[in-house]
């Protein structure tokens, strides 16, 4: 089990210092300091290993709002969309949303990273609205599912490059924002 | 191969027939007239099964559009999401989004689905604004996600009902309806 402890250790120094590219089996063996036999041992494939190592560090997106609102909504929107547009992370999030119909800890995982995007989002934009910054057009906890979704379904499903087109209709169809 | 191919053609006429969830080994097996020791044979599992059947099937959804363009993409957008809240479509979609990533035919469907639902509302929605009843606020090929995405969203990762108030904000995003 030390083995394992430490491949997964590996993978999330990997994880938080590099990105999810960074998580191969030949980086996270030099990192863990184990054959890359072993790592293929405990994780044939990569995205489990990538999903467990995820799950153990903290959600970055949607974290700390800073005003104005909508500017950093968009920064974040963006930086979300540019990690859509990574393979790993286009297989992680598939294999969390498919293998969570099945597998109970698969499906609270996808829970909590769902609900983490859900309650920040709601948070930011009910703060936003009290200040004036926008006045919502449907309820702050639909919000995710209208920012997030159609970037998530052009990159899994569309599989095409989200565009600021697509970000700013999203942003506006959360609510008018007011002029600053 | 004979029975592949009665085991295919029974579960197309089950999800013509009896949607997605009559496609169980125990009625495949019935109707193809097989054993259903045969069926698991070929197919352990029902959703690759289900995956054949409706790649061979015309898609049902944004199909002939009728005037008022805004009545007919309601009813349009809300048959998709109860189609959505099926476990075995929710299992079906997210198959073919994580399978798509690593296997050519299964991405070949994936682009196929995906581009007649995007043709299909970019046709529509450049009607409707001809005819005066829209101004789109994005360009029509953006909008399956817009339209889609929330809901797609709403349902494999959020894992919560599709209620109006999501399908009523994705058709306001599309663009100014006008008055009828």
């Amino acid at each position: 089990m030390r083995s394992r402890e430490a491949i997964l250790n590996a993978a999330r120094e990997l994880l938080l210092g590099s990105g999810p590219t960074a998580v191969t089996h030949a980086q996270v063996a030099e990192r863990a300091g184990v054959g890359r036999a072993t790592v293929y041992r405990h994780w044939p494939q990569t995205e489990p290993l990538l999903l467990e190592a995820m799950a153990t560090v903290p959600m970055p997106f949607l974290d700390k709002p800073t005003a104005p609102t909508q500017d950093w909504l968009r920064r974040e929107l963006t930086a979300i969309a540019s990690q859509l547009e990574l393979d790993d992370v286009r297989a992680v999030s598939t294999t969390l949303a498919n293998a969570a119909l099945w597998d109970e800890t698969m499906d609270a995982r996808r829970a909590r990273f769902a609900g983490i995007l859900t309650d920040r989002l709601a948070a930011a934009l009910d703060d936003a609205q009290a200040r004036g910054e926008i006045v919502l057009t449907l309820p702050s906890r639909e919000a995710a599912a209208m920012a997030i979704g159609p970037m998530y379904y052009r990159s899994t499903i569309e599989r095409a490059p989200i565009d600021s087109t697509l970000i700013d209709a999203a942003m506006a169809a959360l609510g008018t924002w007011s002029e600053t």
